[in-house]
């Protein structure tokens, strides 16, 4: 069943073998994604219809010491297994041994951690100029894929790889679809590249100066292989487009290529039922469908990333044409809600906090500056249990530090509804506001005619607690405790905004206080809690902030995150004992 | 002499003009910017290459019902001629009444605050289907200059719009320049568009899905007027490509295109003897020269905008193939230098604060996660007599929060060249180096085996002043003061690096002092004196922060910025003398 796959160790053992052999070796591959991946979870299609290109690509060049770089790279597992790390797929509970991209700690055959798209031709050629200055020989291949194509990044490392010359192959994988399908003017021509073989008239790679081969049966490890020996050691940029089929060899994945581009672990029946009866994607998108039958002016805004946030195929039909999916263009999607709300509409723009680091600049220039009115509702932010490449942890860092933004952090379910109201019907300013994870129902007596204030939820005295978002139940948790052990009436805040300061509720703690301790989901570092101490620097207040460190995590269950950070009301609660002496 | 310009209030007034007046007009224009920019300072040469297609613009649109987008904006002098600012640029004392880029603040006619590049595309095309949103009747025009088409938000735009495919004019103003010689492999492509009047095979514009005109005379007023007529009204997206001269009409600027790009305004004898003899930009370079002539390995990176960092066209032209301009791409530029440095070659990337606001991602996920020994010199950072598109304020929010990457503040002259030297070489982490404004000479005692702590200057007691950079003067001339009023020895250190903390340092600190004062030129939100308050949050140690308040300046004279923040000797000592009661 696996007799070739058992034999590899590494890409060596894939060049002894012969053509036939790769051929099998490639449906061994995939009937061992096909096996593995719905187990454990993982990116199902985009490695199934990269199989064949993997094998052919270490069968025909020599890595590692020609280069091979993986754009997003959650297309590598074939390439993991080539390299070493077959076990993660031949057996689900080795999965977790390895990350679920390219990490040059695992391998030497891995050259960068990437997860965010469209870098890989940038990283790429870097190394293909390095080679050159330092007087090497070998070959530099980029693989990227047509959804990666969309984020402009791309566009700027192919830009200038056409003017530095050099040996570069890209290695275009084709499979007409992104994570959701393909929005954008190139795709138009891909087709169009696709249905004449690679001989339309126009040609988006050759306008930017690139070589160009077209190879229809990306597939084929035959054709693959004939097509990557035409290129190697050639002596400038080239691409090689490939057409491939997202999911392939699985009928499901095949015909839900969206919903298979990620696919979840299977759980327990146990676990299943412990899953939260209703999630905020829920939330939004029943919030939304009544909102945008009510006010013709709503234009809902998605930057090619549409699961992560909610976005069903079934309800961005239901949108008709106020859904704008912009490609994978994080900067383009935010400038193009500011032209939105410049022009009266009323756009929401859905974004994981992870992606929308891409758009710092526009955050501050075409939003901050321009004092827009859009909407911008960041999903995914805070302690996740996920790749490092894929931390939602500086949010705070890149909005609540710009100028001219209101950021907004709902606790409850109720008070995410109000922001949610209130925000798109303003018309005064940029509002951010960071989806909680978890839905807590009830209202803790918040104000809806007063939504981006903060809310004081229960006066004590001596310690008062901050809480931002969902931290609100730790804070809860804490204060009980604290009563419990200590006798202290605890006061609790809702920071429900975390971009500017309820100055007359903070001074008011200075009073009778001694302590205020805030809570984040988030790196301290440029955060909210740092801005507290700075505000009471100069007085007496002690301030102790819990939140994450600067650092990246691959993959640590949550409740790691909270032992390691003390985000625990055990933790603070022995902290502040401490504290008090 | 300007008999047509004197009698233009607004757009109205060039509408009721005859064609042959609009040729005098536009000359009156070019005489006006010739006489005034080199006096008051400004962009020259983007200006002067855009008289006619300005008039054109106002002539066939019906602005401000049509909606005239620029991208970049630095191009909008004629612009503002037309729509009311007229005296901004016939008599130089009132130059400074408005900004040097277009603002709604003053003028409707003025969509958006912009001053980076290649935005423009997509806040029209948000203006665009906003308007389709709202059933409104008018056309959307973006300017979009080639410089900018390197940028990937350009990209992300068009491709974008060609999707939505409603009318969006894109006037594409070619005038084969960026600030410096373009660079990019789609120059390449518009080359042979001028070649062949628009008809060459190969369309960039066309892969898009873009329809496309060409005017070969793009400073003829009447061949714009037809081309605009044109596709007024049109019911698709399409690019008129004009071919314009950068610098038009002033031989100077025609022959020196980068130089007048954008000039300084005249100084007196008086204030030019005061100028200092020696800048960053002319040590960096001279220091560069050096290194690359001993390291073979070094390669020099900027993304298109060079004159800002120093890099001047001949010492560009002397690093031969070891200079790399990526275009006006700072994302691809990071992720470029990430390759270079896994290459094993020694990157340096050097940017302008502002413009470095576009690789937050990048610096995230190719630098600090990859953890690859790139050197990014960052340049304009702290507080300018600058407008609010290009403050470099926000450096530290975005450098010192970000896990894996060590942010480096000389002081002093000697100090830089250890760091760089040290940065160049290492191997292990990528490195930002903030160049300080003012030179200082002398090295204070640092020690160059120990690039990356923090340096004790003076060990005082009681007060202690943490300062970052050249804030170092401050700290001098504030310690002098405090000793001389009220007696105190203050402890003077130079935190040399910003990204993590001399801990023994700050712990030391807490059995003689009582007071720690941060001095930074930045926003004091999500910077580096908020750490030490948080740091010291638990302690009874005092901390106070001088920096930037979170808000937006235009054109604030320094001296403004520093009376403002309190950021001046006498403002401290007398702030430390009420907190001593």
């Amino acid at each position: 069943m696996s007799k070739h796959l058992e034999t590899i160790e590494s890409p060596a053992d894939v060049r002894r073998l012969s053509l036939d052999s790769l051929v099998e070796l490639s449906d061994e591959i995939r009937d061992a994604l096909i096996t593995s991946v719905p187990i454990t979870g993982g990116h199902l299609g985009p490695n199934l219809g990269f199989v064949e290109a993997t094998v052919a690509l270490h069968y025909v060049f020599n890595t590692p010491s020609d280069k091979l770089v993986f754009d997003v790279s959650h297309q590598c597992y074939t390439h993991k297994m080539l390299t070493g790390r077959k076990r993660a797929y031949l057996k689900p509970q080795h999965y977790n041994c390895f990350t679920g991209f390219t990490n040059p700690d695992e391998s030497e055959y891995d050259l960068f951690r990437a997860g965010h798209t469209s870098q890989g031709v940038s990283l790429a050629l870097g190394l293909a100029k390095a080679r050159d200055v330092l007087g090497q020989r070998h070959n530099v291949i980029a693989v990227l894929g047509d959804g990666s194509l969309s984020g402009g990044e791309a566009f700027e490392g192919l830009d200038n790889a056409a003017v530095i010359g050099t040996n570069l192959i890209v290695v275009f994988n084709d499979n007409d679809m992104s994570i959701a399908p393909n929005s954008g003017g190139v795709y138009e021509n891909l087709r169009e590249l696709r249905r004449t073989n690679g001989a339309a008239r126009e040609n988006f790679f050759r306008t930017l100066g690139f070589d160009y081969r077209y190879v229809e049966e990306g597939n084929d490890v035959r054709a693959l292989v004939a097509a990557f020996e035409q290129v190697r050691d050639i002596d400038h940029p080239v691409v090689v487009h490939i057409h491939t089929r997202k999911g392939k060899g699985c009928a499901w994945a095949e015909e839900n290529p969206e919903a298979a581009h990620m696919v979840h672990p299977k759980v327990s029946p146990e676990s299943a039922q412990a899953a939260p009866t209703e999630t905020y994607q829920e939330i939004t998108r029943a919030y939304l469908s009544k909102k945008l039958a009510a006010d013709s002016d709503v234009v809902i805004v998605n930057a090619g990333a549409p699961s992560g946030v909610g976005l069903t195929p079934e309800f961005r039909a239901s949108c008709g044409s106020r859904f704008v999916d912009t490609g994978i263009t994080e900067q383009h999607a935010v400038a193009f809600a500011s032209g939105l709300a410049r022009g009266g509409a009323k756009p929401v723009f859905m974004v994981m906090a992870t992606f929308l680091q891409r758009s710092f600049d526009q955050l501050v220039q075409e939003l901050g500056l321009n004092r827009s009115p859009a909407t911008i509702l960041v999903f995914g932010a805070g302690f996740y249990d996920i790749d490092a490449t894929h931390a939602g942890t500086l949010d705070i860092v890149m909005t609540a530090n710009v100028p001219g933004i209101t950021c907004l952090a709902p606790a409850t379910k109720a008070e995410y509804l109000s922001m949610l109201d209130w925000s798109i019907d303003q018309t005064e300013r940029p509002v951010v506001i960071r989806v909680p994870e978890r839905v807590i129902e009830g209202d803790d007596g918040f104000d809806p005619a007063r939504p981006v204030g903060w809310h004081m939820v229960r006066k004590g005295s001596r310690i008062a607690i901050l809480s931002i978002g969902n931290t609100i139940e730790l804070a809860r948790h804490t204060a009980e405790l604290l009563y419990e052990r200590d006798g202290v009436q605890a006061t609790l805040v809702e920071a429900l905004n975390y971009s500017s300061f309820d100055e007359r509720l903070l001074d008011g703690l200075l009073y009778d206080h001694d302590v205020v301790v805030t809570l984040e989901a988030g790196i301290l570092c440029g955060g909210f809690g740092e801005k507290v101490a700075r505000y009471y620097g100069k007085t007496p207040m002690r301030v102790v902030c819990y939140g994450g460190k600067k650092e990246f995590l691959d993959r640590v269950p949550t409740d790691e995150f909270f032992r390691m950070y003390h985000f625990t009301p055990g933790d603070i609660v022995r902290d502040l004992e401490a504290l008090a002496g």
